[in-house]
């Protein structure tokens, strides 16, 4: 790998910056896409906008607005796929923190759907949050080509976000509590869970630039180690992590004896791993040159965070 | 109308065995469909399959195939988007069902998923069978011309389980509770909770049989009127029913406070709307022809049922 390729060091704090920016703009088509909405109850609105706009990373949709650049796509035709991942990840944290699931009282910092919405309000907003996301897949962008492209992104997420993927894995996590989990066992939890949407956000930008099958087989294995990085540092952060920093609970995972990274490996072999994760996300989209600066600085970034 | 259009008389009992074959079909392919999933947790397929397979009446199914046959398509290419109709259809019951919202505990005869799984993998189970619908809409049937049947179809049923369709008009069902509904928001509710549904059954049906414009709005015109028909008996039988023939705890939307045709309108007055939208389903597909023998059998049979 040739150091122009990696033109990561020069100044993080820019791409902090450009970070935010692009959250912004996501946050601006989230918001639109709940504005326009005649005839829903407005209490169900409410509850979405709420779970949906109250913040986060926007990891998976910087992953396929990024992704989509990448392969030479115009950022704009990422955005509705980006605003409907960004929906599904939501729609499975409102349920994830129910009190028949892990049961968390926080999440960013304030009061989860159920606790500020009732139970009945925040399952139907996370329903309603998962289908709007697959009509939104279903009709942009509009006009060819991305007829074909939507079919293949829908099919993409779909898989990726049911019982092979992060569904599949929530129920594996839940009935792995306060049982010892085998390296593999966890492994498996976290690549449904959270792994396999990630990886889903990154081809998906790729499909929808009109992305070669090598460029795309790129971006899988990018996203895939990158994805293993971020559930790594979330668990390292949520061990150790203030209730401030990190918006929910410190220590929750351990006291609901949950397997993680760092009670599995500790925290500092935790650590070179996420190390090692990152330089084999490199190393994946190194073929893909000068216009894969942003996924590199961005797998930077997932090792770096400290919330 | 010609009497030839509705030759419904004849025999009432041909055209249950009738539906019951259609049923046999369709609960086969959902078996199937629940059959195949490898690296899925064994407990969740064990849910889906459970609240899928317990049996019930598959309108949307038949709705579908019958819509599809009605404009010249063949049965097998609406088969796959019956399935993913009836597997919207069930999320909706399990999480319907669940404790925080109607708190039912028994469904068709049987305890509801949350009752025999526990409620955290009712709810997964739900978003389970939410996801892999989509997934089924957006990749069958294969091949031209149904890539862009598909599509149309995926947002046609994304927009009717969604905020403006089934997921609003159960939210408007629990703030109704316990308060004096009018006509006319009484009709919203249903329109939304249980004819959206309906009538993108019906309609993707006849997308995927390729049919023309006032073909589909016949096919609209026709589930509309049959989807309130559905509802008022509903509301009857579940007034009137015993929990043999009716599967769930009669007299239960009364208890909970909840408006129904029968509480709004009487026994008897609501009997007569129920005919008069059947009456208004008939004339609608009268311009169909013969092919649409069986949707004017099925509105019939709608009205005369009683479990």
């Amino acid at each position: 790998m040739t150091k122009s390729l990696r033109p990561t060091a020069p100044d993080p704090a820019d791409f902090t910056r450009y970070l935010e920016r692009q959250r912004r703009k996501i946050d601006r088509v989230l918001r639109r896409r709940l504005a326009r909405i005649p005839e829903a109850p407005s209490s169900l609105l409410a509850a979405m906008r709420y779970s949906l706009l109250v913040g986060g990373k926007r990891l998976r949709p910087i992953l396929a607005l990024e992704a989509c650049r990448a392969l030479g796509g115009a950022e704009r035709h990422a955005l509705p796929a980006s605003a409907a991942l960004e929906m599904i990840h939501t729609y499975s944290l409102i349920h994830d923190d129910l009190p028949a699931m892990d049961d968390d009282r926080w999440r960013r910092g304030l009061p989860t759907a159920h606790v500020k919405f009732g139970e009945a309000l925040a399952i139907l907003a996370g329903d309603a949050l998962h289908t709007l996301a697959f009509q939104i897949l279903s009709e942009e962008p509009e006009g060819r080509p991305y007829a074909e492209r939507r079919g293949r992104v829908l099919s993409l997420v779909a898989r990726a976000a049911g019982v092979r993927g992060m569904v599949g894995g929530q129920v594996r996590d839940l009935e792995s509590e306060g049982k010892r989990v085998t390296a593999p066992a966890l492994a498996r939890i976290h690549r449904g869970k959270t792994g396999a949407l990630l990886t889903a956000a990154a081809i998906s930008g790729g499909i929808l630039a009109g992305g070669a099958g090598g460029e795309i087989e790129a971006l899988r294995a990018y996203s895939e180690s990158l994805g293993l990085a971020v559930q790594i540092v979330d668990d390292i952060l949520n061990e150790e992590g203030s209730r401030t920093g990190l918006g929910k609970s410190p220590g929750k995972d351990r006291k609901d004896g949950k397997a993680t990274y760092p009670s599995l490996f500790g925290l500092a072999p935790s650590r070179a791993r996420a190390k090692l994760a990152v330089a084999r996300a490199h190393r994946a989209i190194a073929p893909l040159g000068a216009r894969a600066r942003k996924l590199s600085q961005l797998a930077d970034f997932v090792l770096a965070r400290d919330s």
